[in-house]
């Protein structure tokens, strides 16, 4: 025998590990993911900019970026550094945060209707018809300058025809919202003239016209006074009051806060400094106070590429017009792909210091200034919306790399899908843009997050009733059937109780092998790009051959396979947000602390249970003791608490002998079950009572009904055979028999005898009938 | 410009990701982690055998194991199946089991004090003397047979010789523990002596004696009657019993529940077939009904190894004796380093059937039966306390490998180290023993937790008081006091609330850097078998470079950089089980359900509060309807719960006017403030109107005072000046002034009505001066 440990070999692998790949918007492929530091993932993701309420649009790009997030963190175990900013620097924010401060300056300015009000509305009306609604009409129909009203007269008729209607919808998408904004106002403008003959000129008169024409008044108002606005507070509250609203309803959705979140306000000296350097290295040019980006350069400098990520969509006009915003002039660029990285700030638009004169930041270089302020010249990650592909994201990287004078600056793009409502875009136009408030009173958070978890993150997804109350609501249902069940099997089992047998045979080595294929598939599905629609089928299909377990293997179910089944499957469905609270807290979180033990739903409610019930038997007990009857009102109130408010609670007082009642925490189905029981045993005595009143009540009858006869008659026939007596006293006491003779002494005796007992029967029934007659 | 997308490359790695070594017994050095089967890791863990009271050497073995266990799980995300077992059938439990049940059926059947009773316990005791006590003592004392008296005797007094004892336990490790064993039932004899002499000789007397000798009367019956016990359940509802502890203790430290349990006693049958396999093999024999691994036949096959973890161990006759158990009998064997596979029952042991007769499993079996249950022919790691390296990890390897014909059955094995307490072995006989129950009277669970992390898994842990108050409590401490200020900052900022700084500086780049590199660090320990300590040090520099951060970095501290650590630093420390509850639940766990929102405690609270708020209010209602005096009591019982009994639970009720309180949840610190003030406000409004009443009584006794002089007297001296009037008439109405002249019509009746009021006066004045005077 030797003396020295054998030599030893690490083992063989017999099933390799997945390695995770990402569906990468540089290369329109999926390519394996290698973070440049360890296990350090540097991650920036575009924010929303913060002007209006939050959409399903949101839900969809925000709720898909934290399951990806939590599945990098929390599943794969990357030490994730997600950075988000807000964009409170933006033309629709001015636009809007103007708007809304010139109409509630006005409005609060009006005192009464008059006929000037009248005209300056109508003339707002004409301004808009003309440059909003004309646009979805046919050429010939257009020229309205000046006789808008006949225009408008004729146009109602038009739009009552659907195939009219749908040819203006062609021409302009937000044909029919144009349309119906103009004509709340126009109708508001015909009952204000009404009004005003009729001298009701008050206040509330012009309200009702203002309130009624508010989009086309806040914008021919912006249009005048535009460049009265000069307090940077206006947009500034405007941004931060949609932030607010905008991370409450993250919050409501369970997505996680990014770890790091920068403003666009915050950064604006840093902005200067980024662009000043482009400028330097050759790829920006200042004109007339406004500075660009030199797009034709920077594509033909040696190591650079412009628009990495959509080659192709160089030149699209609407594209970058769209990323340059409304307040933007285009004039004075050196190429129209070119794009503002500082924008010259007209009066009414808020602005900052620089050397190219006061001004404020282009979109695209916010992203690009904060992920270098936090993440240098390189990141892992970069994520958003498909539709900030271009320009957006391609223009921000060619800053960057224009900057840093690196490439690449960002190794992996990952684009989220866009979201269609019913087969269509969502847009408020279409009369589908539904608010992740308006959602949330619809479905749960986890109906919703279910919906996008059953798509790919970068698919275009479709969200329709039909499939929340079908496909989805079939998903959750599923699990919940089976977490029930797993879990009342788990009450009713004790662990230590053993009866000597194991349970560990083929079917359970199957169903434990079934878990370890599963857990195996489910990892290939999230490294496959993160196909969640993939790794959820792994569940429901581990669920349903469990299912089929548990009902075929009777009382030899091994329910510790089953557990283990279920605890995977829910801990992978709270890894992806659908369950349980965050627990990203600072601390410790609860549990071992000093005096702490671990807090469950008993240790928070029994003291205040132990309260409610030593008040109630303290109730009680003075209800009894007073013995007034006045007191039962307040023991009926008592056992009503008892047996009525707490049972749906889940809450058992049970009434001990001393007057304090013992406080269980039980399910409420049980309690309710126990109840039924009790009212039954209730119910099965009082029959039993009621039927023993009815025998007694038959008894008595019977025996009254032997007194139906008097006592005179009882001798006499039918009630003795024909010939049984001879001759009767008066009192109808025989005297003799039927052949005359005497009755004998003892005979006399008897009947005598039998003649009282039937007078006081008889007297009975008479009684008892005077009784029933007055009854 | 190109409208092709640019080509990609892999982002070259500039830190390479750590590699999970551990320390692996089989070959005593820190080899790589590598799993057969992708990422399932297989793990099985030797549990403990039932049947006593777990104690700190449990404690380091199961928290350790549970430490790494949760990182495995949850910081290196393996899908781990973590099998345990546990040891109901044991030579330590039968024996146990045995002598509990044959004192109590002793001691039961005792009725009084008899010189019989007497002399059997002496019997026993000395039989105890004999065969343990006089171990420790010098080869010239020791023949003590028949003579226990007198050897007594002379120990007693050679025992306070300190050198004398440490000589005594040098040769028996236990003397001191027999000898305060036999002392005890030494002096109850003398006692008993008296009390039988004295007539004393009822129950309670004989009860004293027995129980004073417990365990020499436990040990003497045993010899004499252990045939006669053979109801198996007598072992199995011990085992059952210190199983249910073994798992209360578990779950108060926060060790996790394993994934699987095994029992032996449910794997009888598995076991024999196991046993006939490894005969057919060729590496068993039977000898008399008991079966025997041949280990010379299995070291020499060519593909076996025996003792792969400790080769040199294989003669240690000490330690193959301990692995044999005490009821085991070792003749028969072919080599002395065989061991028993399946031992044949005595009487008086629990036993099953089996091909060789009626017995039982052999301790090693156990193991490599359940495992290869679960786990087939192979595991990827076994784990259990470096005490059982050999034999037992040992013959449980060479069995399976036997069985299976496989090798290795175990790619990695993991021994955690001894616990010493303040240096020293922990023994009962040290008195040094500590049990878990002990402990946590002592610390917190996350102390004793902390204090194992502080440690290395598989190095010898020194448990000491100092270190439990010094190293470890500062550790704590550390991150206490880390945690509160930085919830305290958390609290006090308004994440919306911006003021156009983004404080992204130099300084926080820095510290964002070092939160990275401390991450990698963290990794790069925990890759590092394991290493805690290492790891522990990470957190606590960070924290303190954190510190210094947010003390010189003032009002313009980074909040969110520090939250970043913070929100790390605590996920990690409850990623080691140091702070909050199991998430291994069934289910979604809480927050998205139907009609949930995130559960806080409010939303748990308020639909009970809310029910006995409304009993609260319907007994108030009665209370007052009623009007009754005697509803009274039940009024001030309503205020009561109200102003006493909710308010240190935090619960306010706002009794309204529709007689409906609204209830709400408080800091209790709130509603005692209110309560004070509310209190305050009632004594300040009494103060008044006892201020108002003592006026009232003062202004009363001014006017009872006016009326202290009689009517008779109101005209004379003293109390008009002297020579006013001349005479008066009986009543002392004055008649005529002092010259004698009559008084004026006028001044005479104005005096019968001074003299009139002044007798109402002095008729109150007497009235209360009766009164006062009877009261």
């Amino acid at each position: 025998m030797s003396n020295q440990q054998p030599s030893w070999s690490p083992p063989t692998r017999t099933v390799e590990e997945s390695v995770l790949k990402v569906y990468n918007s540089l290369t329109r492929t999926k390519t394996e993911f290698v973070p440049r530091n360890g296990r350090l993932v540097k991650w920036y993701n575009c924010g929303p900019t913060v002007y209006d309420a939050s959409h399903m649009g949101h839900a969809r790009n925000y709720v898909t970026q934290d399951i990806l997030r939590r599945i990098m963190t929390d599943y794969f175990g990357y030490d994730v550094h997600f950075v988000m900013n807000i964009t409170d620097i933006d033309d629709k924010i001015i636009l809007r945060a103007r708007q809304n401060h010139l109409f509630e300056k006005f409005r609060s300015e009006t005192t009464s209707l008059t006929p000037a009000l009248i005209s300056e509305v109508h003339e707002a009306w004409a301004n808009f018809v003309q440059s909003r609604v004309s646009k979805g009409v046919p050429e010939n129909l257009k020229s309205v300058v000046g006789k808008e009203d006949e225009f408008w007269a004729d146009l109602v008729i038009r739009v009552a025809d659907k195939d009219w209607k749908l040819e203006a919808l062609r021409r302009e998408e937000k044909f029919e919202m144009y349309y119906t904004t103009a004509d709340r106002s126009h109708s508001a403008l015909a009952s204000a003239g009404v009004r005003l003959q009729s001298g009701e000129t008050g206040q509330d008169s012009a309200l009702r016209l203002i309130d009624d024409s508010r989009d086309i008044l806040a914008e021919s108002l912006d249009q005048k006074f535009k460049a009265s606005v000069t307090d940077p507070s206006i947009s500034r509250s405007l941004a931060a009051y949609w932030e607010g609203q905008f991370f409450k309803d993250m919050s409501r959705l369970r997505v996680r806060d990014p770890d790091t979140l920068t403003r666009v306000t915050e950064y604006v000296p840093e902005i200067v400094t980024f662009v000043e350097r482009i400028i330097q290295n050759g790829f920006g040019y200042e004109v007339d106070g406004s500075v660009y980006f030199d797009t034709k350069a920077f594509d033909s400098a040696d190591q650079h590429f412009y628009a990495k990520l959509e080659p192709w969509s160089k030149g699209n006009r609407k594209l970058l017009e769209e990323g340059e915003g409304a307040l933007t002039d285009a004039s004075g660029r050196r190429s129209a792909s070119d794009f503002a990285l500082w924008k010259k700030s007209k009066l009414g638009e808020p602005e900052w210091p620089s050397p190219w004169g006061p001004g404020r930041p282009g979109w695209h270089i916010e992203c690009s200034v904060m992920a270098s302020a936090i993440f240098g010249d390189n990141m892992d990650i970069h994520s958003g919306g498909v539709d900030l592909a271009f320009p957006h994201h391609d223009n921000e990287m060619a800053q960057s790399e224009a900057y840093h004078n690196c490439a690449p600056w960002v190794n992996y793009f990952l684009h989220t899908g866009h979201l269609h409502i019913e087969g269509l875009k969502m847009s408020k136009s279409l009369k589908n843009f539904i608010t992740i408030d308006e959602i949330l009173q619809k479905y749960t958070p986890r109906q919703l997050r279910l919906a996008f978890l059953t798509q790919t993150w970068n698919a275009k997804v479709d969200f329709s009733e039909s499939s929340m109350t079908g496909e989805v609501r079939n998903i959750e249902v599923t699990f919940n059937n089976f977490f029930a069940v797993v879990k009342a099997l788990l009450l009713d089992a004790d662990r230590i109780q053993s009866d000597g047998q194991h349970r560990y045979g083929e079917q359970e080595r199957d169903l434990t092998n079934l878990l370890y294929d599963s857990q195996t598939a489910f990892r290939a599905a999230l490294c496959d790009s993160f196909n969640t629609p993939g790794a959820l089928d792994v569940l429901r299909d581990l669920v349903s051959r469990t299912n089929v377990y548990m009902n075929t293997s009777g009382k030899n179910m091994n329910l510790n396979v089953v557990e283990n089944v279920a605890r995977w499957v829910g801990k992978m469905l709270r890894m992806f947000g659908l369950g349980e609270g965050e627990t990203s807290e600072v601390g410790w979180g609860q549990g071992q602390g000093e005096g702490e033990s671990s807090v469950n739903r008993e240790e928070i409610l029994l003291p205040y249970l132990r309260t409610l019930s030593s008040f109630r038997d303290g109730v009680r007990r003075l209800a009894i003791a007073k013995g007034d009857t006045a007191l039962k009102d307040i023991l009926s109130l008592s056992d009503k608490l008892r047996d009525e408010d707490l049972v749906p609670l889940g809450v058992a007082l049970d009434d001990q002998e001393d007057g304090k009642a013992l406080v269980k925490l039980v399910h409420p189905s049980e309690l309710i079950r126990a109840r039924e029981e009790k009212r039954a045993l209730v119910e099965a005595k009082a029959a039993k009572k009621a039927a023993l009143v009815e025998a007694e009540r038959q008894r008595k009858l019977q025996k009254l009904e032997r007194g139906r006869v008097a006592p005179q008659d009882l001798f006499r026939p039918p009630n003795v055979p024909e010939g049984t007596y001879g001759s009767w006293s008066d009192d109808g006491l025989p005297l003799t028999d039927a052949e005359g003779k005497e009755l004998s002494k003892n005979a006399g005796k008897k009947v005598q005898k039998d003649w009282a007992a039937q007078k006081k029967l008889h007297d009975e029934y008479l009684a008892w009938h005077r009784e029933q007659g007055s009854s």
